[in-house]
């Protein structure tokens, strides 16, 4: 038998099947059934090595998480984290955020969090950011009409092209700050391992809220 | 008789009656009857010395402007301009911008312009701020449903304060640019003398559009 240097990462993830399912289009529309409650569902999409989702997990046993994440090198320190943490009210969906669609029904999450998303500063490549108008139509089919997204970054660029973004999309925007760690909405902030970095090193963040168009459509009809 | 060393400002401007209406408030509504002519009416905020609205008004022969100006030390200077390029299309009101809707009846105005307004940066001072929603109240009246405001400013802060205020007064923001001078809308800018002073010294230009809530109504109803 030979010995392999490195486990498979389909295998390692299938180790842990409550806090992976690898098979999350099942659970599409019945996420209740997965989590054993009728908690409202916060997502983070790119997350990265985990922080930010798992303090989050922890510090409110009656909601419940997902990160989502692509590369499987820092999921696994994501997912690692939630484990260490004994976490019950978060799983992980080891997918594409392009398909967010199939591992969620029409308005089954509550709050969709983007943090320090891949800039992508060439204008060729400015369909891939998470915040293009592509990928909020998506997140405004999934997200309930009472939610909305929060965006924090480092990145100008990332920021100004979202700020376009969410108003030609019509979400409604609010709580926007240039500087998140000397505004007001600093309480309670969880840093991601993106942000710990770039605040050490005397980095602005910029961060804001969209909230679902819908909410923005009610203000017209108040 | 006495020689004065300075003249009397109001005689000064009095000097101007084809510049400077001083009854203003009798046009309201019909400045029509003034121009001689049904253009649009594009008005600036806090003119200053005036390059940017006598350029304009250089540039399109068939929109009135106006240069709205407290301060006469630097609104002589913005007539002076007007009165050395023979303008025709063009109005200062030495007024206070705070009653800005006794000299334009709703609807009568297509554009509005705010040209780097005091950023009036202490929190006490906020409702100074020439987009605080106290203004934006005035400036949804007066605006014509199918017309927007443009914003420059090199104030970091104005400008946060400013998108937020817009969103929350359901304007439509758009074109919003963290550098205008390395962006697509440079092309047409006109520069201001403080835009001017600030560009030479290599500082970024904040910039926006805010469109009239009606516009924003409207794609709800599509
Ligand atoms: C710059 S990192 C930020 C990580 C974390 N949110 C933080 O702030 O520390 C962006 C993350 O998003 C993930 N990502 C980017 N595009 C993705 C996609 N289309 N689907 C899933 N994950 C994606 C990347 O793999 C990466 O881990
Ligand atoms: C910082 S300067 C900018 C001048 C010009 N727009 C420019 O960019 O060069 C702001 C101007 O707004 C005028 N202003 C400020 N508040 C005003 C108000 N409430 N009513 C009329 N003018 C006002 C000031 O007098 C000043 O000339």
């Amino acid at each position: 038998m030979r010995l392999r240097k490195k486990p498979g990462v389909r295998e390692a993830m299938a180790t842990y099947p409550k806090l992976v399912p690898l098979n999350g289009e099942e659970y599409r529309g019945r996420w209740r059934e997965f989590f054993g409650n009728d908690n409202p569902i916060h997502v983070e999409l790119g997350t990265g090595k985990g922080n930010f989702i798992t303090t989050l997990a922890e510090q409110n046993p009656h909601i419940n998480y997902f990160g989502v994440e692509l590369y499987e090198e820092v999921l696994i320190k994501a997912v690692k984290k939630a484990e260490a943490k004994e976490l019950t009210n978060i799983a992980f969906l080891w997918i594409n955020i392009r398909d967010i669609e199939n591992y969620f029904a029409p308005e089954e999450v509550d709050r969709i969090y983007l943090n320090f998303s891949d800039p992508w500063p060439k204008k060729r490549h400015a369909k891939r950011r998470l915040t293009h108008s592509e990928f909020l139509a998506k997140y405004k089919k999934i997200l309930n009409s009472n939610g909305f997204i929060q965006l924090k970054t480092d990145n100008e660029g990332l920021f100004e092209f979202s700020l376009n973004e969410f108003a030609q999309e019509l979400f409604l925007l609010k709580d926007i700050t240039f500087d998140l760690h000397n505004s007001e909405y600093v309480e309670g902030n969880v840093m991601t391992e993106y942000e710990a970095k770039f605040v050490s090193q005397g980095m602005k963040i910029y961060r804001c809220i969209a909230a679902h168009p819908a909410q923005l459509a009610a203000k017209f009809t108040e």
